[in-house]
């Protein structure tokens, strides 16, 4: 457990690197310090880490580790603005004591000053994958702005938006991390494909806890449902669906003030819950596969654990 | 004016770059097509193009201008979120035909992309200087939109928010620009701040714009005063007013009704247009100063004939 004491110690100092060098003038610092002002999980810091370890006294680890966590919460920061969300990782949204304005301006700063980061690293190979992960997310967002109330959705397009908007960043984060450590080319692609699955797999346990009745998320929960964002336990449910019940199913969708504890019953009965815990479980297992293959004993077992914690998350 | 042909025919180039490429879902496309489609007075990208002039054969002077052009275009699109603004190069924006959600992402999409193509580039200088400049640009929008209504702002501030939302990009393209092309230190220093200077002015000017009866500027007047936003001569009016004139004045800003009319013969008999011109005049001289100092006596021209541009400009 030596590694995990490590591994805090090193997401501690991330955290300490997002919080220097902000602007003087006081609404940016205010504005700044309300987005991080609660930690959350760093999954994606930890996934950089590990993957960094396999030469752990490489220069710019902490700082690509930050670059990370910034740029997934300058799309978290935007993402609150697109989706109207008064809550983010338990306090008030930016848009919600700001305005969307705010929200919109912040989120561009914490992207510009990633990016300052990664300039400074001056990795080109680092550069291209994070400029390019960073594109594919807002495609990704796109994609899902798109797909809202559309009920012909397919699985494919439904795995697209989950890779693009969530599996990338996963994927952009172990690729980097393995690059600026300077390992070899079967374990950056090993360690690579195992983090985008991990991430997947982590966009669809997100799907599964916002259809769930547990409260202690951090966020409203049902809220996929009430912005009409068709995700994997409405799409199975609806093609088992009879006429009626694909009635009630489209009616729920976008629906503030549907009863949400009916269309859990009726999505339960239905197989929505069960077909994606199956779904996850593939996912699971191939992050499993690709963590097997790296080359790297102790990174392996990191990566093993990674996988677990998002498979068993209930939050 | 065999160069002012070459700098058209560049230009044209660089639309056909920012339109290639482009993701091949439908509503990406549509987006981006849509802000696409009006050209704009690409002033940035021909600074650019000029600033690279110093070396006309050199690789990616196309690409670079692409990428100040794609900078700016995303500055706009989230801008019009943030002002909630209806009307863009004559054109309905992006947050008022879809929605300030696609303004948002379609924003982000543009300005990762132009990390892609700063990326392939591949220089150190040029990535920190564009990626500093893009910060700069969203603390200066950031301080503008805490300005609001904030009658007692300085002029100091002012010439602040004038600098980094605008003269920042122009000096960026500029620097950018002649690093491309190997200028000496001494050429870039004097054509960045040269630049800078054409920036302010163009900001200035648009500030004037903005107070005038001219309706063929492309984009509905008297904006800032219904924003709330204080330019320059609302600024040198309110200083210049009595009691009753400051009254006047305050309860015109922010105000969507407001006879528009009035407010311009209030603010021209205390002067505020006079004086916004002769800050005006100062940006100009100085630009032209560093246009002389430019130790290429095509270079120089041009950026003399681009500071009278941005000085005479109507609209």
């Amino acid at each position: 457990m030596k590694s995990m004491q490590t591994l805090q110690k090193e997401i501690n100092l991330v955290e300490k690197m997002i919080k220097k060098d902000v602007a003087i003038e006081t609404t940016i610092k205010n504005l700044y310090e309300h987005i991080f002002q609660s930690n959350g999980k760093k999954i994606r810091a930890r996934l950089n880490l590990i993957s960094s370890s396999f030469d752990r006294n490489k220069k710019y680890r902490i700082k690509l580790a930050a670059i990370i966590e910034l740029l997934h919460t300058a799309t978290l920061v935007h993402d609150d603005v697109v989706d109207d969300s008064s809550i983010r990782r338990g306090n008030r949204s930016v848009n919600s004591v700001w305005s969307n304005a705010h929200g919109v301006l912040i989120g561009d700063y914490i992207y510009s000053k990633a990016f300052i980061y990664m300039v400074d690293i001056g990795d080109q190979q680092i550069l291209q994958e994070l400029s390019n992960a960073t594109n594919d997310i807002s495609q990704g967002e796109l994609i899902q702005l798109d797909a809202i109330n559309n009920k012909e959705i397919t699985l494919n397009k439904l795995k697209k938006i989950s890779y693009f908007k969530t599996g990338r960043l996963f994927e952009a984060s172990a690729k980097t991390g393995a690059i600026l450590a300077g390992a070899n080319k079967n374990c950056i692609e090993n360690i690579s494909k195992c983090a985008k699955n991990i991430g997947v797999l982590f966009q669809i346990k997100d799907d599964l806890l916002d259809y769930s009745l547990n409260s202690k998320i951090g966020k409203p929960q049902f809220q996929d449902l009430k912005e009409g964002k068709i995700t994997y336990p409405f799409f199975y449910a609806y093609k088992n669906a009879n006429n009626k019940e694909k009635e009630t199913l489209i009616n729920s969708l976008g629906n503030k003030k549907v009863s949400t504890f009916k269309i859990l019953k009726l999505i339960e009965r239905l197989d929505g819950i069960n077909k994606t815990k199956k779904l996850a479980k593939q996912f699971y297992k191939n992050a499993i596969i690709f963590a097997n293959e790296i080359d790297n004993i102790e990174v392996q077992r990191e990566m093993i654990e990674l996988t677990n914690t998002a498979f068993n998350r209930k939050k």
